[in-house]
Order: C-alpha cells, then sequence, then structure tokens
C-alpha cells in the first residue's frame, strides 16, 4: 500500500519539531512515533517535549497545534501553557508566531475547524500548524505527500480542511464466515482483518498497519461489521464489547472512531423483549442501557449503522412505524454521548414481481424517505447510495440526495467492487465518483459532493466557511487479509481515492498520480504505465460491460461475469425488458414509472425527452429500437456491439502497457498485477462476446463493421 | 416410509417357522428378527431353532434356505446337516419338501441363484424358500408387500429373482459440510444420515432404519461417499477404515455391502507418492496395498465407484494413459476379494468453449469409452448415465449404453431431483425410468433394461436362466437427515421405485401402487389421489420446463428454476442455440455434430430427420424455426407456449387433489406436502410466465389461444 518508508525520507533526514505534549493525546502522539520513527531510519532528529529555544531554533521543520485565535502555547500570567506548548516566554515562539500569523491571513483568520491545518515554507522552515490532533497529522502527511519539495521550496503556504466531517469505511466482514457471502460480504481480498471465528483476531498488526494508511489520507470513522447483522455479529453490541474495544483502541491513535452496524431487532433477539417497536418505552430503555454499556467500554465509540426494513433485515415496518421513527430510537439513545446514527436509505421491495412494471425499484428511496423530510433527529444521518439501483457502473445519481433539505445526508459510494470486476478488473472508480461528486444535482447547481457535505448554496469549497455540522462521505471498503490487501494490487488506488475525494480533492488524475507516487515511487514510466492502465479504465470497463446506462447484466449471486438475462426475471427489480425489437427501461413520467418526476429541475426534463437524455442514461430511462439514433451518431445496436469490442481490445492495450514495466515494480506486485490482467482480458472477452452474440441473437441486426460474432 | 409396523400384521398374527440356523449368517438373523418383532407385536409365533415335528407341522407359514439342489436341509449319514435346517429325518420335511419341489418343478428346475426366491400356497400353508439368505429376506418382504392374501389364497406360486445383480444407490454425501455443495451434494433432504463432522455419526439407528427399507426392496449396494472425492473422503480408504466398517456391519444384516468413491490421485494426495501413474508399479502396489487393508476391516467390502477426469477430479489423462489403464489399476487391486470398480462414463470437457459449435458434450462418453470396449478387466463396470448429458427431464438414452458389447455396464439413473424438481416439486420418475429401461436401444431391438443387465440378445426376462455376472442398476441416492427421509414425503416414491425397477419389476404405476399402500395404507380415496398427484407428475413437469427436449433452461449452480439462458454462454456443453428465429442443437450427421451417427440402427436414422424424430426430442436434434410444425400439429413456439400453461394448470389440479384427503393421512405428512405443493405451484407459475415471456420477446410470436404474456 501507500506509505512505504521511503516516502518518510524526505521528513525523517530533517531536524523536526513536533511541538505537542501528552495532553493531546494518542492522535498527537503517532505524530510524534511518526517522526521518531522516520528521523530515526533517515538519520533526522526528532525534538519534542521541553525544549530549549536554541533546539527549537535548529529545526528545519516544526509540528503545532495552534490554539483557537492562531497563537503558539496560550501561556499568560493567569493561564498556564497546555503540556507541550512551546511556552510564549520562549524566544523561539516569535518565529514560529510570525508564520502562524502569516498563514492566518492568507487564511482570511478562519478558526481552525477540525482537521484543519496550514502549511507552510517561512525563512527556510516549515511549519505545519493545525487546531486539533487530527488536523496535525492530516498536515504531517500532506508534508509526506509533498516529499522534499515542501521541504525545499522558497516560501508557500496552504491551509486544507476537509470538505466532508465524517469520511467514512463501512466494512461488510461478518465475524464467522457466512456461508453464502464468506467472511466478507461482497469482499474479493480475502478473510476480516478484524474478525476470526466470531472474536476479534489476536494479532491485530494489520489492523493497526491499515488505521495508520486510513489516518494517513484522512479517513475519521470505520465501520466494523456488515450492515447485515447476522446472530454472531449481533452479540457485539452486548456480549463481544471488549472485541470493539480493543478494535477502538487501535484505530484512536489515527483520529479514527469506530461504528457498529445493529440490527434493529436487537431488543427481541439479543434483549429478550416481546417487541422491537421504537415506540415501545422498553425498547427505548433497552437502547439507552444498551448504548450506556458501549460507551463506558469505549468513550470515544461513533454510533451505529443501519440497514433497516431493507433485503431481509428488520426494521420499523413490523410495528407500522416509519423510518424516522426507528432511525431517532437509536438516535435519542446516542445523543447523550454525541454518537450518531448512519440509516441507510437502501430500501426497497426485493420480492417485487417482474410480472408488475408499474413498480419500479429506482424510485423506492425517494417514495420512502422525501416525505420523512425534517423528521429526524439531529444526530440522524441518512446514508443514500449514489445512484437509485444499487453500486452499477452507471446510473443517474439519486434524487433522494437534492430532495431532502431539512436531513443531514451523507452519500454511499462502493470502494469494494461488486459490479465493476470484484478486484480481478482493473477499474479506477476515482473519475466515476468524481464525476457523481460534482453533479450539479439541485434545482441551484449545487453538485452532489456539496450537498453531502451539507454546504449551504453557494458556498466556495475550501476556506474560511464553517464546516457544516451535517453530511459525510461513505464507502463500503475493499480490504481483506489479501497480502496486498484489496486483491488487485492496484485497486489499492480506489481506498486511497475514495479517502481524497472525501477529504476534497477534486481531480482524480491528480489523487492516481499522488498514490503512484506514494506507492510505486518516482519512475516516471511506472507512472505513465499506471495511468495509461488505470486512467480510463472505469470507462473501459463500462465499454465491455453495461451499455447505455443498463446494468446488472451479471452472474445471479455472486454479480461477476456476464448474462444478459441473469436479473431478468427475478424479484429484485433490475429489469432491461430487452426483446427483438428493443431495449430499456421507460422510466418517464409521461409513459413510463414516473422515476424522471424525482428530479429537480432541469434533470426532470432532461431525462423526460429522449432527445435531451444523455447517451451514456439512455436506456435507463427510455425502451427504445435498437434502430434508434444516439447522439454520438451511431445506433443502439452498433453501439453496443462497437464498445464491447473496442472495450475488450482497450483491455489487451492495457495488458500490454502492464508487461512493460517488469523489473520497475516490485516483483510479487507485478505478477499479481499481471495474472488479474490475464483474468480482465479473459472475462473482457467472455463479455464481448456473450454480448454481442445475444444480442445479434435478438435483433438479427449485423454489426455493421462486419467483426464476428459467434 | 414404506414398511410401517401395521405392513407385517398379516404375518405377524401367525405362527411362523423360520428355518435357518446360526450358520446362516447376518441377513437369515434379519429375517428371524424381522419375524419375531412381527410376532411379538401382533400375537403370532415364531419358531425358530431345534423344533420338534409337531410345532413344525403347526406353522401358518414356513420360510427355508434350501440346497442347491431345493432340497430341505442336507443331512445324511455321511454328512450332518447345516445349523438350523430341518433335519431330513424330521417327519416335517416331506410337506416341506413337496412344496418345495412343486415349486421348482414350476420353475424349471431352476437352481437358486443369488436373491431369487419361490413363494407358494400349498395345502393351507404358505412357503417361501431361497437359496440365499438373502433371498430369504426377499421372499419375506414379497410376502409382507402381498399382504393378507398371500397368507390365505388358494394354491399359487411364484419364483422371482433380480434382473441385475447389482442394485445400487450412490449417496453423494460429504463427511464435512462443502462449502459449495453442502454436505450432500445435489441433495434436498438436509444432511447425511452417514456422516457428521468429518466422521461417522455415533448414533446410527437412522442408518439401520435405511439399510432395513433398502433391504427390503432388494438393494444390495450403497456407495457410502460423494463421487466428487475432497480432502476429508479420501481419508476414509485409509485412517477413517473403522467408520467404513462401522457402516458396513449396520448394512451388512440386510444382504447391502458398502462401496467407496475414491480419487484416483489417492496415491499421490493420500499416500505420499510422486505419481498416481497406472502403470507405474509403486502406484500398482499401493493400491494393493490399500485394499488389502480395507478388506482386513471390511472382508465383504463391494469395492470402488469412481469419477476420473471428469469435472475436475483427477484421473489416468493426467499421465497419458486412458480409462481402461485407470479403471484396471483399481480392478487389479481389488480383484483377489472379489471387489468391483464401478467407473462412470461421465466424461466430458466442462472447459468447452460455447464459440465451438463443433464440440458436442452428447458425444463424448462415447467418443471417450467405446474405443476401450473389451479392454476392461472382469470385475470393471462401467457406469453410463441413462442420457448423453446429466440427467435431464427429457434426453434420448445414451447410445453409449448399446456400443460396447465386450464391457460389463450399469445404467446411472437419478434418484435425487436434481433437474427435476429438487424434492420441491412431486415427480414421480417411475414412468421416465420405464421409458429409458424399455427402450429398444439395440439394433436388435434390446432394451436399456435388459443390455444393462448384461442378458444376452433375446433372453426372457426372469425364470429359468442364469443371472449374467455383468451389469447392474445404480442411481443416486435422495435420502437425508430430515424427517420425511426425503424432503418431500412423495418422493419417498421414487427412493422406493428405482429399487423395485432395478429388480426387475416393470409397471411404474404398479410399483407405486405398492408404494402408497405400504406406506400410506388401504384408504381408496388416499390411493386415487397419490395416483392424480403423481402418475402424469413426470410429463407434467416436463410441460412447464423442458420443452421438446431442451434442458438445462435452468439457474446455474443450484439448479433450480427457470433460466433460459442461464447455461447458453457458459463452458458446460448445454446449449439451445435460441435466438429470434428458432431454437435446437443440430445434432445431425448432414448438418450438425454428427451425434445421431452414435447410435445404432434405426436411431441413427430416426434421430437424424426432423420427419421421423420424435417431438419430445425434436430441438435436441434440431434447431428449428419457432413456426416448424410438430407431429402433433401445433407449432413449436405454440407447443412451447400451450405445454407451459397446459403444466402450471395441472399442478393447481394435482395441489387441490391432495388438499382432498387432509384427514385420511398423517397430518405432518399431509402438511409436508400441501406446503412442497404450494412451493410447486409458485414455481411452475414462474416457469410458465418466464418462459412464455422470454420466448415471446425472441420470436415476437403472439400466442393464439390470446393467453396473457407479461
Amino acid at each position: 500500500m501507500w506509505l512505504p518508508d521511503e516516502a518518510l525520507r524526505p521528513l525523517g533526514s530533517r531536524r523536526v519539531l513536533v511541538a505537542v505534549g501528552p495532553d493531546d493525546g494518542p492522535v498527537a502522539q503517532t505524530v510524534v512515533d511518526e517522526v521518531a520513527a522516520a528521523t530515526s531510519r533517515f538519520g533526522g532528529v526528532l525534538v519534542t517535549g521541553p525544549v530549549t529555544p536554541e533546539d527549537a531554533l535548529a529545526c528545519d521543520v516544526v509540528l503545532a497545534i495552534v490554539g483557537s485565535a492562531g497563537q503558539v502555547g496560550t501561556a499568560s500570567a493567569t493561564q498556564p501553557p497546555p503540556a507541550g506548548y512551546l511556552p510564549r516566554t520562549d524566544s523561539y515562539v516569535p518565529a514560529v508566531q510570525a508564520v502562524v500569523d502569516g498563514l492566518l491571513v492568507l487564511g482570511r483568520g478562519a478558526p481552525m475547524s477540525p482537521g484543519m491545518f496550514g502549511l507552510a515554507r517561512h525563512d527556510g522552515r516549515t511549519v505545519v500548524v493545525a487546531g486539533d490532533a487530527a488536523g496535525l497529522l492530516y498536515g504531517l502527511h500532506e508534508l509526506v505527500r509533498r516529499g522534499a519539495p515542501a521541504l525545499t521550496c522558497p516560501d508557500d503556504v496552504v491551509w486544507d480542511l476537509p470538505v466532508h466531517q465524517v469520511r467514512m469505511l463501512d466494512h461488510w466482514d461478518n465475524t464467522v464466515v457466512h456461508p453464502v457471502m464468506g467472511q466478507v460480504e461482497r469482499g474479493y481480498a480475502g478473510g476480516s482483518i478484524f474478525w476470526s471465528d466470531g472474536r476479534v483476531r489476536d494479532d491485530l498488526t494489520r489492523v493497526a498497519q491499515y488505521a495508520r494508511l486510513l489516518g494517513s489520507v484522512g479517513i475519521n470513522a470505520v465501520g466494523l461489521n456488515n450492515v447485515n447483522v447476522h446472530a454472531a455479529e449481533a452479540r457485539l453490541l452486548t456480549d463481544h464489547l471488549d472485541d470493539v474495544a480493543r478494535l477502538a483502541d487501535v484505530f484512536r491513535p489515527h483520529g479514527i472512531r469506530v461504528y457498529l452496524s445493529v440490527s434493529f431487532a436487537s431488543p427481541l433477539t439479543v434483549g429478550g423483549l416481546p417487541t422491537a417497536d421504537p415506540l415501545d418505552p422498553g425498547v427505548q430503555d433497552w437502547w439507552a442501557s444498551a448504548v450506556r454499556r458501549v460507551y463506558e467500554t469505549v468513550p470515544d465509540f461513533g454510533g451505529f449503522v443501519v440497514k433497516a426494513d431493507s433485503e431481509g433485515q428488520p426494521g420499523p415496518f413490523a410495528y407500522g412505524r416509519d423510518h424516522a421513527d426507528g432511525a431517532n430510537l437509536l438516535a435519542r439513545a446516542l445523543a447523550p454521548f454525541s454518537g450518531t446514527v448512519f440509516w441507510r436509505a437502501f430500501v426497497y421491495d426485493h420480492h417485487q414481481d417482474w410480472r408488475d412494471r408499474s413498480t419500479d425499484r429506482a424510485r423506492a428511496a425517494h417514495d420512502h424517505f422525501t416525505p420523512l423530510d425534517g423528521r429526524f433527529d439531529d444526530n440522524v444521518v441518512l446514508q443514500v447510495k449514489y445512484g437509485p439501483m444499487d453500486f452499477q457502473t452507471r446510473e443517474p445519481v439519486s434524487p433522494v440526495i437534492a430532495a431532502m433539505p431539512r436531513t443531514r445526508l451523507a452519500v454511499e459510494l462502493q470502494v469494494t467492487q461488486e459490479y465493476t470486476g470484484q478486484q480481478q478488473h482493473a477499474v479506477y472508480l476515482g473519475p466515476q465518483w468524481d464525476e457523481i461528486l460534482r453533479f450539479p444535482l439541485a434545482e441551484d447547481g449545487r453538485t452532489v459532493g456539496y450537498l453531502a457535505a451539507g454546504l449551504p448554496v453557494g458556498t466556495v469549497h475550501r476556506g474560511d466557511d464553517p464546516v457544516p455540522p451535517a453530511g459525510g462521505l461513505v464507502a463500503v471498503s475493499s480490504v481483506g487479509d489479501d497480502e496486498f490487501w484489496t486483491g488487485h494490487p492496484l485497486a489499492q488506488a480506489n481506498l486511497y481515492a475514495f479517502a481524497r475525494l472525501a477529504w476534497g480533492e477534486e481531480d482524480p488524475d491528480a489523487v492516481l498520480d499522488e498514490w503512484i507516487g506514494l506507492t510505486l515511487g518516482d519512475d516516471p514510466a511506472v507512472r505513465a504505465t499506471v495511468h495509461a492502465v488505470l486512467d480510463d479504465s472505469w470507462r473501459t470497463y463500462e465499454r465491455y460491460t453495461a451499455p447505455l446506462g443498463v446494468g446488472f447484466m451479471v452472474r445471479p449471486g455472486h454479480h461477476y461475469g456476464p448474462d444478459v438475462d441473469g436479473y431478468e426475471y427475478t424479484p429484485w427489480g433490475t429489469y432491461h425488458f430487452a426483446d427483438r425489437d428493443g431495449i430499456g427501461v421507460d422510466r418517464t413520467r409521461a409513459t413510463g414509472t414516473g422515476f424522471t418526476g424525482q428530479y429537480a429541475a432541469p434533470w426532470r426534463d432532461v431525462y423526460e425527452s429522449v432527445e435531451t437524455c444523455p447517451d451514456e442514461l439512455l436506456l435507463f430511462f427510455h425502451h427504445v429500437p435498437y434502430t434508434h439514433v444516439l447522439h454520438s451518431g451511431t445506433t443502439v445496436i452498433q453501439h453496443l456491439y462497437d464498445t464491447h469490442a473496442d472495450g475488450y481490445d482497450e483491455v489487451v492495450r492495457m495488458a500490454s502497457a502492464w508487461s512493460s514495466i517488469e523489473g520497475r515494480v516490485p516483483q510479487a506486485f507485478f505478477d499479481r498485477v499481471t495474472q488479474r490482467l490475464a483474468e480482465q482480458e479473459r472475462s473482457a472477452r467472455e463479455w464481448r462476446d456473450q454480448l454481442r452474440s445475444a444480442f445479434f441473437r435478438r435483433s438479427g441486426i449485423a454489426d455493421a463493421t462486419g467483426r464476428t460474432i459467434y
């Protein structure tokens, strides 16, 4: 993964002052430890604790937590300095203070919000200041990412702060191996790094490494278990709190709070109550007392993640209550401890009758949740999948995200590549997420990224505005006990990119570039090749799998590989209605399911009309003949033939490009990627040939280019 | 299951002489025990061991093992009688001997071959004689099946003997739960009754019940483990022989020998040798010594069942050897102990490229094995699936069965309902098996049943001919630890029918009638209703699932429920090539894969021509337009529409019929069948609607009857 020892060489070879003390807590101590390890490895010097002015002034780098007004230290006659802060009387202070003051001027006097940091070059010295330990950690890693230039360049200054208050990874890890889903549901990188045989692992070394990696890119929340909560996992909330505490201890030093997925039926199944009705006082008491015990064990516990009334998970519907009742039940138990409920909006009828053309799964979240807008407590975050269906390669963004102005929202992405190649295919998802986050969903032009961050209309992205209390960006993690963490080594880039986009970075290519450098070093050939493999890989994957917004043409159950009608006659609400004449789902208001009506202007009209609907979503919104001519000028069927053939050819080129850098990256890394690219080539060929054959058999229309159809 | 206590009332209420002794072995003892239990329950008397002539003459029923010439007892001045036999000097002997002599005359002096028995009414007494203990057991149960009439009717006589020397059930039981296939591969009735957690169960009570049931219908061989031999099962041959011995001890008293499925790679994987090459002397020694140890532990061990070079199982191909080399390797190790190898002919390429239209899985067994005819040792039985594919609802019979005159053959059927409703659907398979067994496959008109029994051309089915050394009928068992043994209680009838057809019964309706009486008693309403549900159920299932010989339109993996293209683009060789114009596989010599050429006359020509090919196999052998007119006068597409609608309607009628007998059968039995019929109705509706929709979407041709297509 990223952050090999070598990445800390520039910092580690210098004299570094970390101006924190024992009272600054474990995250500050992590900054000290990182610098200590780096300087000890690369010949530099760590200066910390009580220091003389001369020592301080001799430092090349200063990392300091500053006061609320930006002052270095707060000592006065009446107020002693916080432990570890440089005392104001120190002769070194004015120099640092001048830098800090300069930063503050450039930062327009912003108070130091959580996680915020400033990074400056001044007078030949590099200074990182932050208002809290997490900010200092993030500043440290920004320094690491920037490498030697940040320690040598002329004067420069940057302020940075996270756009999303919560930057969360949900692990769909089962504590025991599930007979169908395995240990990690939709996991493609081995077993869980947390759990083994129902309990937390004895050896948490890898968890500590993982926590360090996540902390380095600003992740600050981790869900420890699958949102599908089975009997074994339900006991984490009660009998196995010590397991949760052990993991919390490992994540805490990296600024990460842990969350549990809980079953809404816990009062029944674990508590022995006769009901789990959210309006029942006994149930409320049960949750209050369960939560109290959690906080006694894990004082900085984050809260709950809940999948309720969804795909068989229990929920408030069983008691005639709605999802606001359900979410608020848990929220009120968590409120005294500042805990948060992440309540998933992924609620739909998974026993749909495929014969019923009037029901549209795409409508479900909006139908269920928008009537509840304003009814959720302040510590409820509604967690909405980015699209109305389920993590497809291409979906429109969910209209729910712009439809609940009085509700805190988090947008959920999927780092684990369920429908996007299962970490067998090299698919860099940064561009997909970037498109989603910058999509101007709201009527006033606000983008999904801003909406999820909860920023008010027209807010400038960074800078002096307060970080809003709402929002967050959440993703399902892709990590397992595989030696490369993510199965496909290049899939590490997705984990990295999610964190960086959740922080607020806006350029997925630049983020990928960061990841390459931090992981594989500075070899320009390697950099160029990894870009060649990954830059367009999501669109390449889309070409050979998901034509024009059609999803779910995958093998049922495991979701890998092509199966045109695999989900066509199922209860899952996932149809394309391809017949001998045409394909696609009519979701218009005029003649279809009316889903377009859930969007604000202009999208309700853009999507409604075949004339204005973007090609890439045409079949998501419309059923058209195979001979329909796209904006691109080609017909639907020829587009399908072309993209599947071209997509495969592109995979061949990706594999060929990769083969050119053997010897320039670690051999095991090279070999694993090579093996996965071979599988991707095999699989892409299946996708190409099966879809081309299946649609030729249906349509009877030949490929105008004359390429072979089997 | 069949054989409740009540079934033995007629016998148990009488005075019964069992003329066997301790030296006649455990099967004879089972006859004694059965009579003892019955008489003790129903007020009769068991007479056995040393008896006075008066005692003997007072008996209503006599069961006796007779000598090779039919004499009762063998005592002479120079030769003492075998223990337990009635001594010749006994005044009772002449009366019994007269009956026996009469039987022998009627039986044209046939020597008493294994399992043979005679049953007669004579002078107000009922006599069963057999040449061996197994025959006596079978005669006893024939008496039980016939019930009171056989004990009261005027003089009557019947000789019976099994058509097939080996009547075998293969259990596809894993000793440990397989992560994908579960404990019983293709099992639909719970876990294994043999195995638990890798070892034989402590409590073998249910195994003893099962053995008794199988013995009562003449099953004489049981394979104890899955033909897919995993690591745990491979050790049955070595480390866990004591487990095999415990099961053998339970089966032995019922005339049943046990067999093990073994891995061809055992010398490598278990033996630690560097090769499993069948021509390697070290490998030969390893097998010889492994087999010797088996027989030291289980002296009447039956032999091996082997799936080699098939679906990933190891085999002789890895060493450049053929299947005769492979089978003979094991046969030669078993020969000194009279053991037998059942070597499966289920060998095909399961990594086929669906793009390749020249390869035809249906050809595979014939292509692989017929060149080896004559090369197999005498104690090798080639086990051939009844059809060229894999246990589909409708296939032509396998041409291999008539193509290897110098090889002992067993025909393999499937009692477990893998592709035929998985014991969720009521499907009585007797009529399918009957069609298969009586199919005149050979050029000289011999039927599959005779061929598998190895009888020479023109042999009369029963009577005075010697039972041939070759052949056998084998089936995959359907039994698990479910309370009704087979999941669907009515599926018990299939287990029963297989055994009775393997014995030589020829009328599946009569066999079903036997099963109903033995299981549910004599209520005429029950009898009529079960017939109404089951008699035509196989053809009903065919109607709503498998049109005109098309198979494999099932969900991949578990094989339950419809999926038109589920196996269309897979490596499994299972295609129908349905497009917008037509459907079916061209297997002709003229324009297709040439599979028709594997048949002897007349079938090579009957199947070759669309004009003569039977409707029910049309799409197995030919690709035709949807508008092709069948012999029945309807088009292919209208046939598909009609049969799917009619099949569903028939299921509704079945469920309705069943509901009429509540209160007349045990309630738990009634409830379980009711629940399964509801599932069958749901599933049949899916089959109906999905296939009608899918083929309407493809063909664009409306249902002429105007019924709804969704």
